[in-house]
């Protein structure tokens, strides 16, 4: 099998945000789930929001709107220690324990790596390098370039244009079931980690592979 | 004042979608809540993914592809005829109570009445006949025939042209947040019915006024 380029989303498939969701049960005893649901599905939705809108802030803007909206909607008190807290826990996230050994077989098998995320450059790089992760990536891209979010196409396209390589020619790979049939639709392979086990979102298309864990990626791609 | 255009969205602003709920409910008595939460989130999701991919499908294909996903996720049984009578409930849903006495009201005062949806025309226009209603709405406009959904600005700017009326003289009239925040993005002057005291979506604009039914809108448009 040909060197092939693969693209990775990054928050819940090479990084692991449940810190976030401990710090908030931390804060706010009995509550952190529900602040955490909160605060992740109004951080997802103002960003298809904005994108149609054509309003576009960056992630790390919407990530605290979100953080704000939802203790306002919950009635948690939120000072600025606490803010600054959580939203710090997002620029140390640890890897999911499989993601290095992963991507180092990925690399030495001749895949070239690259991530494509929502997250601004303010949030993704320090991320990336606190973990010692650049070496990894020919590329770590983001959609503030574009000011527009995923799932539109042209954030895919960005990839593929970057990468040099043709949309057939690069393996997607994300933890969210639209980001995967968003880069499906644009024309990528795409592999969903889905670790939850959760039905396949009906968007009009299916994914290539779906695994429970970025591990089992280098066997899905064997020939 | 002069008579000003009036502008409504349809689901849970002029149509209470509660008897959904219910039926729900009495299918699966004590998932009613969650089936139609779930139902309703993805609805909304793949609108906004659908629209951000270029992948337009009617409304009322959206509204079964998620009505289907619900019952899969939460392993519960949905036969032909469970699926056929919980769309049927779309077309017959009651105004809520305030609702034909205040468009009564605002047409007395001379505003032309509009409806604006997501709604496909196979789902919107048997429930607006349904109701005896066609005669209060100088247009009901759907996305259809745009193929995007809210909030793109592209839908509001049909509303504003097919009733001839400049943005800034359009009144726009929602309870869901973000769609009275896109219109506000637009230009229209706009009116938040938050029944549930919500808090204000953070999109970056502010409704107009913010309402607890639409029985309070004549007051709030008087000079």
């Amino acid at each position: 099998m040909k060197p092939e380029s693969l693209v990775f989303d990054a928050y819940g498939t090479l990084f692991d945000v449940h810190a976030v969701v401990q710090r908030c049960e931390s804060y706010w005893p009995g509550h952190g789930a529900k602040v955490s649901q909160l605060w992740r599905a109004k951080q997802l939705e103002w960003t298809w929001q904005r994108s149609l809108m054509r309003r576009y802030v960056p992630f790390s803007r919407v990530t605290r709107d979100a953080l704000g909206y939802a203790c306002e909607t919950l009635g948690l008190a939120l000072d600025e220690s606490r803010f600054s807290a959580l939203m710090d826990e997002y620029l140390g996230l640890d890897a999911y324990p499989d993601v290095p050994g992963t991507l180092e077989k990925l690399l030495a098998g001749g895949h070239k790596l690259a991530i494509l995320t929502n997250g601004s450059p303010d949030m993704i790089d320090p991320l990336v390098r606190n973990r010692g992760m650049q070496r990894l990536f020919a590329a770590v891209l983001s959609v503030d370039e574009l000011k527009i979010f995923k799932p539109a196409p042209e954030v895919y396209e960005l990839a593929s244009r970057r990468l040099g390589a043709a949309p057939g020619e690069v393996g997607f790979v994300s933890s969210n079931c639209w980001d995967a049939l968003g880069a499906k639709s644009f024309g990528f392979r795409v592999w969903w980690i889905n670790r939850g086990g959760a039905p396949v979102d009906r968007l009009g298309f299916q994914p290539d592979g779906i695994l429970s864990g970025l591990g089992e990626l280098p066997a899905a791609l064997a020939p």
